[in-house]
């Protein structure tokens, strides 16, 4: 048996939009098939963001190395009446064989700067564009979101708590994915848990403590199915009420083996609430309770709760970063950069962009800070571009890697945990303005030389053309 | 080959908070397992909405018909060292087996109103918290808002864009089949048509015009592989030059039987490019030629553009809509309100839940439209509940109807277009000012005298029982 949440390999074909398929048909029908880049980034940062982690490039190859059109895709491809036999019998034997270099997730970035380019037939290049957005954006969105939390958090714990908020079943493992990967300790998703091998944390509904007639009864119930791993919610009717039971029956259940590992407050002032919590659990000789603290947490409130120096051990984030709810999308555009090896531009109003296959280059302070980026052409290189820096670089850094070539994954794939901590030390490196919720300091991200004389004359020449 | 994008039906059944696995555990130990009774509802609307629109309970029905715990997810389960090998066994033998009473899809409802009601035996009633909020969260999030956008475009056509900012790959679906509910014709994500049978469009992208040399070759080359079905999109560099050269293409060639359906204007003033597309067009003898307008696109600007008589045909409707950016979660609960035949309540500050298995009634107006609704107890009826109403209503109809019994779906299962002409009637019956963009009436939502009795009883012996 099988339900709507599940996703045939030839259903993820036509995950996209309609015009792919008919911009293809029609490439295909009139030859234009040579070799494409297009080049995918976010045109400006969303609102108080200072940065974007990379993320979601993985799961997007995986996918589009599995990319192919079924018979029933195909089936249902005739019935629009709208593709030609050929076109069809083309879909029937489509596999992408192109190559694709990407940041490596983890990577902090900045507006305009390629997260990934894509060099393939103009055909398979253009269809992948609708999937490229639709993973690559979530991902990177919520992994920008929570690494704010993780900056906000301090050192203290945070585990990803929003399964039920998130936007369906794929963004739900996206969340646990993108947080765990920006500086999260854990998820309460267990399929997360399971795929991507992330520790999974959880404690008790306030249903558990109402199913019961008394909630103390409630809380020895489940420290006894529990002794050594019980986090208790204790806001179910009253949260200090609610601590000294918790408190009780871990005294009586001490004897027995059990262990209280913590308590959890969900609602109220969570400041004064963990203050006058951690007096009751000192007073009992609970010291290594730990407090446990969720509901409608953001970067904001975390960084409130850590200035007013809550005692608060670990922060369950759920809704506001899992939906990166004050920026709920990134505004990532996948462009034509090239084609037959000649750079394009798009030139309507306000929207000039970047032509040609690119590079990222990044400077580095002697002091191991990145500083600066240069966008440039993937023919320059980092001995090139040195000059163009001031001051002069430590050492200059190039962000895009291959990733794909023919179409497959080149080995070895980093796993999960190396793109985490490619995260926490690149973010280590950040400069702290630049991290700020508020108002972060602007990076400064420019092009070289070669790149912006490029993009005049392509103006220019488009200008021509289109007279 | 298969990708992340793909989940297992063993698979599902993870996709949940780790801690409905470990309270299942501890009610399983201790015998806690009689009948209880979860109720949906949204605790209250989001700013500026004044009406949400019921979606998403019939993919959630359909994912807990197949719920079921595979060998691999026991595996997974068991590597935790969390569980005792009884309550691995139970799952192994898990599936629903009650019983879900539920507003149909399509339906209008508010706050505090259960959108559906699970009965259950406590642990499987529990287990499909999680899934309940997540699926039925953002269906009928985005359901709300693309209501919103159908109020303001006033009879124009609506097509759903927005695939590709969608969180993930199961939200692309959801806003696919969502806003068909709630009155768009269309969308242009081609797995959404084929699943559901809602029709397909597209149009083309900048990349398209951009791979030419001249837009003018890529508007012919476009034209003539889709003779009778061409939009072609004029911004790539400037509209309406771009627009004289799509009205050009199509009179050179007409002669050939090509009919050139619409222009499409992404970027810009919207309003003005409109207008002088249309005259352009006109002037032209392409009369029948329509304007599609998209970019950025959500039901303040739809709003704006009818006020203004822009020429506008059809709208293209993605990020705002899909993301439902203004509102990107609802404040969904799933609580206990009964067990073992006794109502439940939670008391915590600001947070007094309702007690007991309910029922919505809602009163009608003579002349057809729904004036108040009445929260009450499913042992209530419209006909002892109708003398509660002031004025008297014409006729007062139960929104709860059974649509789980014994863990199967009853049959017959209602349709998308079913549920889609359910939202178009009683959209049309809903009187105009609830259905502002700005600052709705507030529709008048009610407690039975049962209902608001049992309440104030349950918190009193709350207050009893936890001193």
């Amino acid at each position: 048996m099988t339900s709507d949440l599940h996703l045939d390999t030839g259903e993820v074909a036509l995950l996209t939009d309609l015009y792919q398929l008919t911009m293809a048909a029609s490439y295909l029908e009139h030859g234009f098939n040579e070799p494409a880049c297009f080049s995918l980034s976010v045109r400006r940062l969303p609102p108080r963001r200072g940065y974007l982690v990379a993320a979601g490039t993985e799961r997007f190859f995986e996918a589009v190395e599995a990319l192919r059109f079924d018979a029933q895709a195909l089936e249902y491809l005739e019935s629009l009446k709208l593709f030609k036999p050929q076109f069809l019998d083309y879909l029937s034997r489509f596999r992408f064989t192109g190559a694709i270099r990407a940041m490596p997730e983890g990577a902090i970035f900045f507006a305009e700067e390629p997260i990934l380019e894509v060099d393939a037939p103009m055909i398979e290049a253009q269809m992948l564009e609708t999937l490229a957005i639709n993973q690559v954006g979530v991902a990177t969105m919520i992994a920008s979101k929570a690494a704010r939390c993780y900056h906000a958090a301090a050192g203290r714990r945070l585990i990803e708590f929003g399964l039920r908020r998130c936007h369906g079943a794929d963004a739900g493992l996206v969340a646990a994915r993108s947080s765990y990967l920006a500086g999260f300790n854990g998820t309460a998703n267990v399929l997360a848990g399971k795929r991507y091998g992330i520790p999974v944390y959880g404690t008790m509904a306030h249903s558990y403590v109402m199913a019961h007639d008394r909630e103390r009864d409630a809380f020895a119930d489940f420290v006894r199915s529990f002794p050594k791993l019980s986090t208790l919610l204790v806001d179910t009717y009253d949260t200090l009420k609610g601590t000294e039971n918790a408190a009780q029956v871990a005294l009586e259940l001490k004897p027995s083996g059990a262990e209280l590992i913590g308590v959890r407050l969900d609602s109220g002032d969570l400041g004064d609430l963990s203050k006058r919590a951690r007096k009751t659990l000192d007073a009992r000789g609970l010291g290594q309770t730990s407090i446990f603290a969720s509901g409608n947490l953001d970067e904001y409130a975390i960084a409130e709760l850590v200035r007013g120096k809550a005692p608060i051990d670990a922060f369950g984030v759920g809704t506001a970063m899992v939906t990166s709810a004050d920026a709920p999308s990134l505004d990532l555009t996948y462009k034509l950069v090239e084609y037959k090896g000649r750079p394009r531009v798009k030139t309507s109003r306000n929207k000039l962009t970047l032509p040609g296959r690119k590079q990222v280059f990044r400077a580095w302070s002697r002091a191991g800070a990145p500083y600066r980026d240069l966008i440039g052409l993937v023919e320059e290189s980092p001995a090139t571009v040195a000059r163009e820096f001031k001051p002069t670089p430590d050492r200059v850094t190039e962000l895009l890697v291959a990733r794909m070539r023919g179409g497959a994954r080149i080995e070895p794939n980093p796993t999960l945990a190396q793109a985490r901590e490619l995260f926490l030390e690149g973010f280590a490196k950040l400069d702290s303005p630049l991290k700020a919720l508020e108002r972060p300091e602007l990076y400064k991200v420019r092009y070289t030389a070669a790149l912006g004389a490029m993009q005049v004359a392509e103006k220019l020449k488009v200008a021509e053309r289109q007279r």
